[in-house]
């Protein structure tokens, strides 16, 4: 089976995200990118998704809602719990945890793709510099992908799924490098696991914590606006 | 970590999720029905949701709204896709198909488990008589199971999540025996493609022919009213 160079990409708005988009559309590939409004307390972000997206001249950009406090309970998407922000260390799973996340956003996208004849699908997990979330880490990838290749047409038929995951193993520090060799302006993506509505960053959550280390530890600025 | 006997059941309200419902019940697990209002033709199937629900006591029974036509294409949810009734060979994966379902389905109800503290899964997949779906082979749900565990925090606790099947290898007239074991009234459940509105089937679709030959062929008898 042929497909053509395509891609479906997960972009939250956030600089994983957006840089696994640059990455792509560096790669020749036709992104059509995939953005949830999950009832994420952040709901800026999906902003900068609209926005990288037209900069990267998505073909089509679908934003689909699915309002995850419905059947799950997070920090993230309950207003009830307080984003936790006084620890650091990545010993335990953070109340920013969202039951299945990422299962089920690539779950969406490999739906999507196989409907629009695309077998590649690109994830900006990381495991390094993260939360500690099992959805984001390398063995739960390639587990994914095994899974994915079973239970669907595309690989019943023959074809196969390809999990893209360029960053999952790299620093924030070389994300953000090499986003620069694609000239990618961070200023628009939206890290804040609690941005408010015009984008601006609380700058202490994990999320604005890890940002600011690598953008200004490492003496590279960074125009995010905090609060 | 110790968990209370409690499962949830995804639940369509067909024949083989309803056996799988009796049997959970039967095996005095506390059950949580989920139910997806997906955007199929047959909805009458979630009226049989509700009423076996509440036949078998579930502690709750969700119904979550899910558009699957806004991210796919399947003759099931698509009006302009007519359901191919011309077949019954299993060579190929009908046009009812719709892509990812069982994934997402088992995604968002490990999701819901998750927050309610429950790690078993039911779901009545079935590959014997069945239209050749690949989302409902014994490969693919024992692949889910090792990846649910990988990316979940329930299996990154040193939990683990059961996604029991017990029907995969039956056949459909061992299914309905099994149901009369426990006294199960198929009577209402739906498992037409194209159910009416107040649950007539239509007689000539797979999942109608597979109904039929299980019932009649075997000198079983079957309320289902067709058109």
């Amino acid at each position: 089976m042929a497909y053509k160079k395509k891609a479906v990409v997960v972009l939250s708005g956030g600089m994983d995200s957006v840089t696994t988009l640059a990455l792509a559309n560096n790669q020749e590939y036709d992104c059509y990118s995939l953005t949830f409004n999950y009832g994420q307390k952040s709901i800026s972000e999906v902003d900068a998704a609209i926005y990288y997206s037209k900069k990267y001249k998505c073909i089509e950009h679908k934003i689909f809602n699915i309002n995850f406090s419905e059947f799950s309970s997070s920090a993230l998407t309950n207003n009830n719990i307080a984003i936790n922000t006084n620890k650091s260390s990545q010993e335990n799973i953070p109340n920013t945890y969202v039951p299945m996340r990422n299962i089920i956003f690539l779950s969406i996208a490999c739906s999507w793709a196989e409907s629009i004849d695309v077998n590649n699908i690109f994830i900006g997990a990381n495991a390094i510099d993260y939360s500690g979330y099992p959805d984001c880490r390398e063995n739960f990838l390639e587990s994914y992908e095994k899974m994915i290749n079973l239970g669907s047409k595309t690989g019943a038929d023959g074809g196969k799924f390809n999990i893209f995951r360029p960053l999952i193993n790299m620093k924030k520090i070389d994300i953000i490098k090499l986003g620069h060799t694609f000239n990618l302006d961070y200023s628009r993506t939206v890290s804040c696991y609690q941005a408010t509505k015009d984008g601006k960053a609380c700058g202490v959550c994990e999320s604005c914590l890890f940002r600011k280390r690598a953008f200004i530890d490492n003496g590279l600025s960074d125009e995010t606006i905090y609060i």
